[in-house]
């Protein structure tokens, strides 16, 4: 969808109609290596099943800072322009005839991949499997840190009125964390051990509470990081290092801040250091669910764990997560709100400001863009 | 239970009366290392729910070698004289009170775990990761190479007419197959990758056969193991290499051979070359089950597995196998008889050859003892 | 798609370009009880993911029956005029320009139903119970007995070289058996019981062969049924009666002819008695799938059934089953051809001979039309 | 264990030794219809793994009043005179050598069952289905409504400090809503209906909660049961009749009160009106639990059901529940204590009023002992 933009035009007769003697459609291009413009953005014909969006809330995710920094993230490599954005909600502006569920003026929250439907994986529900998902701001397909965008209807979900725009956005990030928690099967009898309290690690953490985990114990190296993951209200933060020497010493303070078994750890790191800890420290039968992706390889004591049938789940972004999300933030069983921690304006200048922020370590957790 | 019996002595009433005008119960003992002795093997009293059984045939496993040539086998170290041997079968010759389902004379099968049944882990019905395992063979449990040995009726199954007692010995391995392809939901849609065509790559060969997988390709460094396997049902098989380098060639070589898309890999094995193997070999939301345990610490691509939601399944030893196991054999849809290259006969000069038989590389597979 | 149809004309230039010096396109219109009519069916335009059909096996189903008999099936009501029929194979004529996986000449089996993709049981991949969904025959939607059809290509599943059309039409009803044998998770060690042997309980029991249950016990009234369940692999068959007072008696019966415990059974009729019977016989812990719908109201003894833990699984249709079909045909696991007890010509007279063998008992289990 | 106790004697060394200048063990022995009477409990041996227990609170099921009403419950038929009672809590008085969790003075609550641990179904984990199992007051084991008894000690849980003797009796019946809820996946995204609020429905809607779901629905046809649901937390409450004919319409004020989709039912009552709500009101894929056991036989419209896939799961009893109510109870996420709505002494006069009392309709949610 996003995708059929250009930068440089096209001149349908849809377009103008829309666009007519309104302002013009801009977004955040990348162009190069630290390189963002804003610059106009062509959208393509609002399909019967599509949603046009004018998009309020931004959030910047560290897969796009990679890509701000890289021109790639993992195996997605930049070859040009490219609208940048995949955390987003806005309010609906237009939407197509057969679209029946949503109407102009309903805010929304948008899920950002457009998987094919008709491959195997999709029919068998694995639909964040498909290998022709479309995926804003991934590679060759545009994002949504714009004006506006077109989306198909059935990936816009309208927001419970006691949920801002700017936590609609956040369902995006929080969907990761939901994901992994489904995959691990987490409930009220899941000790659960995070690894890393960055922004993936700490909507893992909500997540994990959420789906009731009894006890949590959230580790990492920084001691903000771990204030944070304490206020959002895991049970015990344990100060960890990068020596990879120290793995057995650590996993003995965290079984005993856990003061029970570990049956589920997150690495929302995916260092040796973390996944060999997380193994470790993780009980017979249990699971490490690899969410963070920080090494490609990993060397790691896999045999002793898999003698202890302790299962590696695989977790890639989420499926079918946006519901329960705005369920979970409208009851205020999760609240977002603390993860976000700096806010920028949609200009030129705010733009670089607010990659700059995101990319700088410094405190920030997320950074958001009010459009 | 084997635990209690003590090479030199012992003197209770029971024992007494048992073994009384009959031939003294001998066992071999592992003594050091390369160093085997058959001994006498006192055995403890037959509780109310045990059973006497006189063995017929004992099979010589990877693990016990791994005691023989080093004293220790992963974190199991032999550390007092322990008789050897886990994989077994024999008649009946005395029951418990309490046993209803066994009388004398009946050939059984002998699962060689007791398990606690009182922890948590017994109660959900994952017996083998007890950890108060008490196991034949493994340190500092007595094994089942020996003429007699007494052990709980619950884990001692009737051979059916038309299977044999080496058949029966060969339940052990065959678990291992079985758990695995259990672990790995392998059905008639499940394609499989085994990589090693060694004694556990075999039988995870003959389980996915008889879990119905529609087409299992196996890969193996040996020509002579391949040939096994191909002649054991495998649809194809594949020559691969040591050299970590050729792991992309490699899988292109073993999707070709597929045909179609791998769902399972096992990798029966476990090195660094043939985990890797594995996870790339295998599709999208698929499973590697590690069986083999050929390193300890594995340097892998784990994450762009984990990015294709590929888990990696830790499998232990078996539970609840050995009455599947059991039809498998009665109905033919397995036949294990194969696997048997070698015969030995119960004498100091028979055990030591059998061993170094077993240990020697050559073509042996499994190597078996009539006893 | 069928629905667009009409049987009174249409000129749409695409169909005109299609049709041309062509034979015009004609079907079975189901017009009222027990009147069915050859007459012209004109096909939508092809879309660009559709593909143009001409179909040359299609079976007649119990459900066509029943909307030929009384003008509906169960809660679906024939209000206008309907093309009937829904099992069925062809050649594919024509490809809209985005379907990559056939081309024209290649020989397919069809799936029937259109889901919407967009629902939330479409995306968790439970799409037989979409509410939208548009299935072949079902009305109001059209079916495929006619010469050609317009149908959805990722709906569309080649043959294999050495399966033939009709055995392609035979993929519906087994897809019946193969989903309910997935739903109760059938596998080398679950006995089944199959209730009822008319075409559903066969398939089922095809299926559960299959799926390598070790032991299958078919019950059914019918001799005739119970012989051909025999021919076609069931391990025992029991007669039993309609009589709901011997239900105990039946039960000791199919206890003794499994041998062993009733894992899972399949009521491939749905009656008081057969459902009553198949709760009773199912040991704890086990499941009971409710295929076959006789009785809309059923009065059963589910409250000890419960407290035994067996639960009642509903089947609806199936998923994702074509490949899977596809396989079991070609590797010869499963032979439909027994099945096919009759076969018809297109023509008003034998179209109408077709239905009443299939409606009159006899011995007729599964009618077939050769266009 | 219990069973062993004889109200008119028994004299062994054991009991001599432990009951010797102390008083004699009383129990409350149901001795035929409406008839209890305080009489002495001889107890069996302390085995090595058995606890000795004195009781401090006992509640009253309804299948206590079952047996005390009519001599039987469902299929257990009190033949010869027995302890009643199973819900319990006291404190550990003396352990058996291998028991090493627990010491004197410990709080204790008690799982009643005692399972054979040997049998395929324990052995698989479902050892709540032993056909072997010994049940407190289950006939013919003896119950626990004594001062003391001897149980198994992996069957005694000790009690959190926060959690009192009271709580820890109810942990009996609060185990089987949360079976219940674990055998029905119940999470975050389950809304659930509730058919019925006596006692079983309100510990449903307690471990419903627990488990995070995120609706409940409680329907009845008592408004103060309805009450005491809704001061327990569920969001809505629905009064129904007893009249068949109004199945449809109790749906729908069921649905609209739920105000989205029912994923998951719980029939608590066990009655054709019941369980054809529930049947109804459940959506497309959902399951319906039957829980309540008020009819043997059931007229239902399961086929309707079937078609769309809702499945019926049987509830019995539970496993491996102590520990999770426990740390729900620790952790003040359910609160058991309003539904104690009386409690009486340990008197033959008390016993008698609280029988009845429990029996007697009126209000009283759970009547409970201290002793």
């Amino acid at each position: 969808m996003g995708k059929g933009g250009k930068p440089d035009g096209g001149d349908g007769f849809e377009e103008a109609s829309r666009d007519g003697c309104e302002q013009e459609n801009m977004a955040v291009w990348l162009l190069g290596v630290n390189t963002l413009k804003i610059q106009p953005f062509k959208l393509p014909n609002l399909g019967p099943r599509d949603v046009l969006i004018r998009l309020k809330a931004v959030g910047i995710c560290g897969s796009d800072v990679h890509h701000f920094k890289n021109m790639r993230c993992a195996d997605f490599v930049v070859k040009e322009p490219m609208v940048i954005g995949h955390e987003c909600a806005g309010f609906v502006e237009e939407v197509g005839s057969e679209v029946k569920h949503l109407v102009p003026g309903d805010r929304v929250a948008l899920e950002p991949g457009i998987n094919c439907k008709r491959c195997e994986l999709c029919k068998q529900g694995r639909y964040n499997l498909c290998p022709e998902m479309k995926f804003f701001g991934s590679p060759p397909t545009h994002g949504c840190l714009a004006n506006q965008v077109v989306h198909p209807g059935d990936l816009c979900f309208k927001l419970p009125d006691n949920v801002s725009l700017e936590e609609g956005a956040m369902c995006e990030p929080l969907s990761v964390g939901v994901h992994a928690c489904r995959r691990a099967s987490v409930g009220p009898e899941t000790n659960v051990l995070v690894m890393g309290a960055g922004p993936i690690g700490l909507v893992t953490l909500l997540a994990a509470r959420a789906f009731e985990a009894p006890r949590i114990v959230v580790a990492d190296v920084n001691d903000h990081c771990l204030s944070i993951a304490k206020a959002l209200g895991a049970h015990e933060i344990v100060k960890v290092s990068t020596n990879i020497e120290e793995v057995a010493e650590e996993v003995a303070k965290i079984k005993e801040a856990m003061g029970t078994r570990v049956d589920v750890s997150f690495d929302c790191a995916g260092f040796n250091k973390t996944m060999a800890t997380a193994l470790s420290a993780t009980g017979s039968g249990g699971k490490v669910c690899l969410v963070g992706m920080g090494q490609r390889e990993l060397t790691l004591p896999l045999t002793s764990a898999a003698a202890r049938e302790v299962d590696v789940i695989g977790i890639f972004r989420y499926k079918n997560t946006w519901p329960l999300c705005l369920e979970l933030l409208r009851s205020s069983k999760v609240d977002v709100k603390p993860l976000i921690t700096h806010r920028f304006g949609f200009s030129q200048k705010e733009v670089e400001k607010a990659f700059e922020t995101s990319a700088g370590g410094g405190n920030a957790i997320k950074v958001m863009f009010n459009l």
